[in-house]
């Protein structure tokens, strides 16, 4: 069985991947600002006695039981936050199953964060997975929770649901025909957020984006993500009217998708960056059934095995920015020839 | 039996090709810049009779019943000049054979410019085929010739032996090591001439050189090819050893000519500029043994049949610009795949 991230999914020409997040903490502990190092130690203690009683085949890891390595690879699989994997390797663990597709970190902002993850646009799939996971750890532990505002959390912008629904879209059209600004406008008027692969104040990388919800107060898990599928379902279509009018200068489109192609299987040596960008042109043609000698199973695992720590997983070597440009080539050859 | 442009020749690696020019006026008509037309038709009907009874398959055929396409691919040939090509459409004629490699034109800038050309280094075998011809054509035309100076010609550079020696040489790796500005001086200083790809003042492109001779008078033909062939070979030398230099950085050598190989069997629309720059850098990497998915066949199939109007000789169609850049794109996927 395929993890997750190497499957194709639902608008997977667009939509990349879904992520939801519910931010959860246990009743009798301070937030994670203020709590001693001890309670982080007792609350990890608590969730090790809970875990094995959950199911999904999840396990219990502690940060500190992670090399860099494999920290970093987690963030680049959109796992774990860069800011847990940096400043939590003392008190942060994460449960996280061999599918990946379950992931809740402890001690990152809040004491639980249950997040669920799923390739392509599978939102409600998503939150009844999660909220089932909830439901099972609500049994277990007694969450901090307010009648009027509902989840406590640390911060106050996720009180109430607890809820981050995200759903990352590749929009490569929109960006090559100009139109991306005005649809990141939109997108930001219809209260939803859009920034770049590793969320607040990211970069934009190969032209995958994020959209997620801003409320979580005052409004039901279900009307966030129908919300959130109606602004994707609107981006999809922008990017996708997009398509077609680069399709229309075909020979146009054609040689920069074949000449991105032709470079990420001809070069010896790529940097992290230009991979991004040339992996978007190449998603972009395959997606559009223009480059025939690829499909989305071995982009996808081009995206994965090309990021800096996860390519030094797959090698089991400790690279340098150098070797790792080198071998990142090589890796490429690899994949597209298997 | 192949064009001697596509074959492999001498030193080929560094030498694309050689070519001996004699210029030659018969006796009784004025020079080119003084002669009637009714001269110039004299003299190819001259021509005409004498071309039959001279041997190696050379027909004469008057610029006038060559369209603007074919005209212009024996320039990309350097089988005629730009100059003869633009301007003596009324007057020029060549002698032809059909493997190409000699050509007289007639009415160019003399009466007569009898050409040799071969692949690789072949000073000497040039040479010798050329004044076997010229010694043929002396024996059935009166040459116009003086005992002090030598054969006269239409421009005193050329008075004496009327001998234009000529090697065409690709210099990549000095130019990729900046050493190519201390090269070309060193070739000027010993009264040679070197510059780009048709010759006097025009631009280099694809890292293609021409060495000549500069002096015609007062020297033998023996003496002349003698000192070319010592500079070209001290040329060769520096190109290889900047070839070495670059071979240190291997990586950064194959990503350099593998990217250009990416590029040029992958895109979809290739102006002929682009191409030669890229078609330099296969070149470089084919003939340095690095790119194994060509050959030099295939290199000097892509060099004549990428270039404008070969190009719309090989599909037999008139195309514009921007058609041409497309179908350019075509036809190298298809010399590669052959």
């Amino acid at each position: 069985m395929l993890n997750w991230y190497l499957q194709s999914g639902n608008e997977g020409d667009v939509v990349s991947s879904t992520r939801i997040r519910l931010a959860r903490n246990i009743k009798g502990f301070n937030f994670v600002n203020r709590y001693t190092k001890n309670d982080a130690n007792k609350i990890i203690e608590m969730m090790e006695n809970i875990i094995p009683n959950l199911g999904y085949g999840l396990k219990l890891i502690r940060l500190k039981d992670l090399d860099d390595i494999t920290k970093i690879s987690l963030v680049e699989k959109h796992l774990i936050s860069p800011e847990f994997s940096y400043n939590k390797g003392e008190t942060g663990a994460i449960a996280i199953n061999d599918d990946e597709n379950i992931c809740i970190m402890i001690n990152e902002e809040d004491h639980l964060r249950i997040q669920v993850l799923s390739t392509g646009l599978e939102l409600e799939n998503a939150l009844n997975l999660a909220i089932e996971i909830d439901k099972k750890l609500e049994e277990l532990i007694p969450y901090a929770y307010n009648d009027k505002y509902g989840f406590l959390t640390s911060c106050p912008t996720n009180v109430g649901t607890g809820l981050r629904a995200s759903v990352m879209v590749h929009l490569p059209a929109l960006s090559k025909t100009k139109n991306i600004r005005k649809v990141l406008e939109a997108v930001n008027s219809f209260d939803m957020n859009i920034r770049g692969l590793y969320g607040e104040g990211s970069i934009v990388q190969g032209d995958m984006y994020q959209i997620s919800n801003k409320q979580s107060l005052g409004i039901s898990e279900e009307e966030i993500i129908k919300n959130l599928k109606i602004i994707t379902d609107k981006v999809i279509e922008q990017e996708k009217l997009a398509r077609k009018i680069l399709a229309k200068k075909e020979i146009e489109l054609e040689d920069k998708v074949y000449r991105a192609y032709g470079i990420l299987i001809n070069s010896r040596k790529l940097s992290s960056e230009e991979c991004n960008n040339l992996l978007s042109d190449v998603k972009l043609g395959t997606d559009m059934g223009i480059i025939k000698e690829m499909n989305d199973f071995k982009v996808k695992k081009l995206e994965i095995y090309t990021k800096p720590a996860n390519l030094q997983k797959f090698l089991g070597q400790t690279l340098d920015a150098y070797d790792r440009d080198v071998k990142r080539a090589e890796i490429i050859k690899r994949i597209v020839a298997e």
